[in-house]
């Protein structure tokens, strides 16, 4: 299916007094190319195969089966080196839910927020934590920053 | 888990006579690093994805999941050029079964059979179409194939 997604930095921890959940994130690519990225994903007790094809604005074709997290453990170890570390807290804001992953590991000082729409023109409330728009700086790239991570920019 | 194959050349197309089934295949890459390929494939009416790492020997550990066919045909779209073409005849053979490709397009003229064993130091018999044999080289993959093709070498 199309995901489309807006991407932000994140200005201050106040989201923290907000969140409904958090979960650990472990990630490996198996590609990183920005026009076929296979992703290798522990989320918490699951694991999922996600691949996403080149981006179009906001938009962009997204791929993703859940599988056992034997597999993807198994898989993990194929991948590139760089595997990204955070932690994603889900913060509900009016009629919408923005993950905001804290980086750890190599990427340990990067917090980024992200909000899926059903439209590319569909308007959002925007809390006084978020930051500026990033969604079209292919930098913050999770397969990116795996490859060229915060600490060394 | 790992899968123990090897493979060989075919010397003329007597395999013809005895084949069981035949199944048109169309593959092609998301990943060709031979350490980590990422495989899409139409087989008939079934989609797969497979994601094999790399070879030890006559081993390899391989990934694969039945997908919807229309699932498929998306993620061909995202692969890199240089789609695989061929025919596959499942051929009896004693008591194991020879898978023998017979390719097109880009590879026309290339033929190649192989064989899955349970361990590496399995016998089978070998027929007397087969020819030598080329496990080890790296240019009979698939993957290799589908950005150096038959026609080109």
């Amino acid at each position: 299916m199309i995901e489309i997604e807006r991407k932000f930095l994140v200005n201050n921890n106040s989201f923290l007094d907000d969140f409904s959940r958090s979960n650990r994130i472990v990630q490996g690519y198996l590609s990183s190319h920005p026009e076929r990225t296979v992703r290798v994903r522990i989320k918490g007790e699951n694991g999922y195969l996600t691949i996403k094809g080149k981006s179009e604005g906001f938009s962009r074709y997204e791929w993703e089966k859940e599988i056992a997290i034997e597999e993807a453990e198994k898989l993990l170890q194929l991948c590139e080196t760089g595997v990204i570390d955070k932690i994603r807290y889900d913060v509900i804001v009016g009629t919408h839910i923005y993950e905001v992953d804290v980086f750890y590991g190599e990427n340990e000082g990067l917090v980024l927020a992200e909000i899926e729409l059903q439209t590319e023109d569909e308007t959002f409330e925007k809390p006084n934590w978020l930051g500026t728009e990033v969604t079209e700086d292919v930098k913050y790239y999770n397969s990116y920053l795996s490859k060229h991570p915060f600490k060394t920019w």
